[in-house]
């Protein structure tokens, strides 16, 4: 089975940025977790990082064609992206949801989450374990 | 006279998708027709689709040289780029604004249209015949 | 096939009230355009129009035993008549909805509209075009 | 005793439309039932339909004159007729508020009821029998 | 000069309904107040009372030949109907709004008035005096 | 037929508390009243009253193997209680909202009812008579 | 009888802003006006200016002494000074609320008015006329 | 380390009750699943389930001795009730939110979360799997 | 005169949940200066604490017949219970709300109180010593 | 100790004015028994009222040099007052908060208090009480 | 050129309050580094501060006669005068709002603005330096 | 010191656009006077223009190796990009918010500002002043 993992804006800093919040790890560190976690679970991954809303909905269109599910971390877009969540639609398989931190304990405009209703679920607030336990998640389901 | 017809995002995907919502042809065959339309009324068409909110702006920046109307699916976008709202008002040439679906049947955020109001009419409901409407729109437009 | 062109409160004064929102031509002026229009298409039309919400509701009603389909310009009627939805879920036959001016572009009660989310479809803004645009789509309605 | 019942906008299309909602009996049927339920509870009964805002207005104030409470189902203006509420706390007869459907349980817009507030008190949900339930609730009501 | 006075919803029961809010007064008292204030002020006046908003709709229409200004008591039409705000708008003579209640002093739904941003002014509060103000104030109006 | 009747918070109070508002009849005197009605009608009652919205759910519970229908007056958790709502959705028998006063007339808080939308239907206004009506409600109940 | 005129904040610039909204006449023209009125009506008048709402609160109070009625502009005041309102509860004589303009035709903020709702009435939109008409209100009233 | 698996209201209905949206095992069922999770992760579990809001808060205080963390399904308690989110800041110890469905897929009111703001993290929408995630979790905090 | 303190959820743990917030003092030394306090004002105390609604519901009904006043804490029932406000305003006793923190200087889900508003009064802010300022205000009032 | 006591708008008219509301005493009458209570506590008060909000700034820097702590009526400037709360904040020492009636049994906008967030604690609803309890609050503040 | 500055409330206190947000420096010496950017830039400066919204009405006023542009720090009365604002729109020469904090950085309410829509432009944020970038900003108006 | 300034949506079009809001200066020629400010102030400019939300966080991010702050139009992105927003907070050096326009007095959706709270500061409504002004902000912080 094969996973696409696709990171959005700003998490190319990860490590660099907030550690408070998003931890010290670096996103090269995080993938090869992520890499590893597949490998135990038996699933291929590939992941990728993109700032830009356009080259997120293209990723996903992408995953159609050469993922069985999709573990995806919207950021930010999270709160306003309609036109990630059609595209999460459009798709037709399994995106799971994933956020680094607990984004209902930080600014109010984190409560609005435009994404995850059109998600097969979520899971938020375990720093980079939240892309662990998506693979776990991943692994779970059933096609 | 040149229109520009510019399909927002996930459009790329028509006839793959959700067909009970946006109907069974691929956006191939919907250009098709709309240049076929374009014949019968006289308008010479140029189609193109992204999935970018910043390629739809170059797009319709685009127009202002390349066209003298423009046929815009902002599809998801419409609820919320102010910036494509704003490009729209910079370039002084009428934008028809069309959905294939009626966005008002559907889910509540749909219903907020921050396109619209700078367009010079909308045409939505009537699957690919939409884009046929906005093309007869257009030739009746006086310049 | 039939069409009924029911047309709402204060239309009556069509070229009369407000040109520079509504246009300069009368409705009877309109009205003939709809109905050399519906030759053209091979439509049948009867055109009407009403001040009363009461009124509007038996034109609908009474479609559903004269007209294969309904043109409705419910004018103001569209952001609060829940009375003419109703209608037009019970009477079971595609509606289309037409208004003259950009809606969105006026004033914010306007962007509220309660009667298209059970219309088929709905085009606004091309002045007395917007009605022959709906001639043309309910032309290409399959019944 | 005497019953004004007062069927209010698109009740006259009952058992022909919606029926998944409204059940399949005619309003001649309902009214039949009304009338029969009356016999039994020793009320004079009087039933009419209005699909008019003004029409229901005009039979709330006639109730005045010829019944001692009535019976209104105000169908989708129970959501906005303020002028309708106003008739009601006029009129100094008791007002029994019937639906056919459960109303919180369908669209949003059908839980804002303006004229709930000045009715002595609302049956919903039960078809039919939402009107003999109000029967036997003014059978019940002290003069 | 000629006035068309548009009594609304309700306005016919007065003196029998509500006196605290309303007064004592019959509309037939209330008319006879006007009439005889218009003959003090050179006024020609013509008084009439609708429970229609479609009816009220015509009679604005109709005071565009017969009248040179209106004084228009809405009742609660006043907070929702766009319909008789259009038709304010469309007949592009003075209109004059007027409540014998002071309405903001009364339930919330009362404080949303959408017919007042298209009327000359506004004048509330003063029981059947807040007519006889309102003929003054079209007594000085400049055409 | 076996009928659950629960009553929720404070009516334990009833005949004792705010007389003018829910009656001058203690909850036993209404519960004879009920089981009377029951008698009439063919119906097995069992009446209980609880202050707290856990005993209420468990109730709720019961009476999926206990009763084919239930008569539930929620009092002040009709307005929030969506752990109740979410009980009347998993026992899947019909159940029943009754209220002794009219909650529509009261504080605006009283107009937010969360309960409503997975009952059967409603009954509010009518004091003790409201139980009363929904036993009758109850017996006409197919199952 | 007395009347206290008590005019609000940026009301001393009459006659010298934005005279396309509240005219050209001076605020000196107007008292000159107002006077005379009084004078005709047998009213004893006594005109100030306040920019500051203390002062319009001492005012208030001042009149409970030194007069029968207050007729108030309360300008920008009206939109926000709950410590206005509660003097005009306090001091238990009428107070009659004026505006030059009709302030729901303008900005959106004017449309909420906290001081309306503890007036005896309120005239606006006739300019300068709003004053004259408030004192013939006052001249109504009764002691 | 310990581990208290609190479950809220209606759950123990949990295999009997709408299982599309929460699946077809018993509440036993998943218990079982949750304790042979333990075991494999070396986390000591104790499972219990309860409907009412205060025994809740009393688990969730009890776990203050007895356990290391807490993996909460507040069910519908998860939308209101600010007492369990105090009680979840006050013991001090990690709570981890666990719902089986999306509750972002489902009502509007389910969108808000008032627990979740004081959790370590929450999961959501993996059927029993959110369970076994949420033990996962536990077993890589750091304490 | 006697007076029942009622404490409400959470208030267990004082002492040894968040000091910064609530204080060190556990609820028996704050117990023991209340009854202390009482000694000597001559009220006889008795107090309580729960953490189920049902429980504090039930406590409040027991006050009728036990004591002539109740000290409140309802802690963050505060910001939603309406069912234990309805029990307030049906015991008929004097009912004093007290926080130990300044509930709007911190979230902003603490400044909505649905209590406060069917309470005698209310103190906040001052620690323990809201209790027994709270007690103080008992023995001014009047019975 | 040196406690400044502010009143705010409309205070001095206290036992003049809605005696139901505030009371029958004057404000010496209240200041008098502040003085005494002043005494009783070794607190050496000074009181001040001011209709104007900036009065009540200068008060309240003045409050930094003149005394250790406040008690501030803010009176209807609670629910507005952004300028008065900046002014607490900005003197550094306590500011208790009191009202004479219970602010959130009365109109709506008195449930909104910008003050109360920036004050150490408040009391409101005992009449003159209040102000007797705040005295005593100060006197068990530590410095 | 000659510019008024003028400070809202409590910044008389600046450099004794705190400091973490407006900065250490008093009224005094930021006044004293205006005039001193003033003679630099050939600007006439007149600097005062205000804790009284009239006063600041009065001082506006007073600019239309001593000053070709005004430098606004309107404090907290930015959020909700619109006396205020009334009063720069009426006096027609530029006004420009400084703040020495980012106010879209601090609390909920300072980002309502009813003051800054009717300003030539608006700087915040920089401190003290705001005001000689405001400086800077006039001696660039054109007049 | 180095200054990255970066353009937003739409600015590409400057001098060609909607002259009477931005100006007719094309952004060459804006360019210009920005380098040529920075020359005076001693700092080092790198300016950039993108249409593309992602393109901007692109730069956001490359801006922490290459320059030491930034001066931010963000154009419409200001309204809704949290993306942006998030890279603000990310990147750690200082950005200055710059709009061409005074935003507040525009369109109502150009006042919900998502992007300033992270900024250091804000500067609008100068045309292309506000970016020399900017600059000159640049140049006054501390490093």
């Amino acid at each position: 089975m094969r996973v696409a993992v696709i990171h959005g804006p700003n998490l190319n800093l990860l490590g660099e940025r907030e550690a408070h919040i998003y931890g010290n790890q670096s996103l090269a560190d995080i993938n090869a977790k992520i890499v590893h976690e597949g490998v135990e679970l038996g699933l291929e991954v590939h992941c990728a990082q993109f700032n830009s809303e356009g080259e997120i909905i293209d990723a996903l269109h992408g995953a159609r064609a050469d993922a069985d599910a999709v573990v995806l971390n919207p950021g930010a877009y999270a709160h306003y992206s309609y036109a990630i969540a059609d595209a999460i639609s459009a798709i037709g398989i399994p995106v799971i949801e994933v956020h680094l931190s607990n984004t209902h304990a930080r600014e109010a405009f984190r409560r609005t989450n435009v994404v995850a209703p059109v998600c097969t679920g979520s899971i938020s607030g375990f720093g980079f374990q939240s892309y662990l336990l998506a693979m776990r998640a991943v692994a779970t389901l059933k096609f």
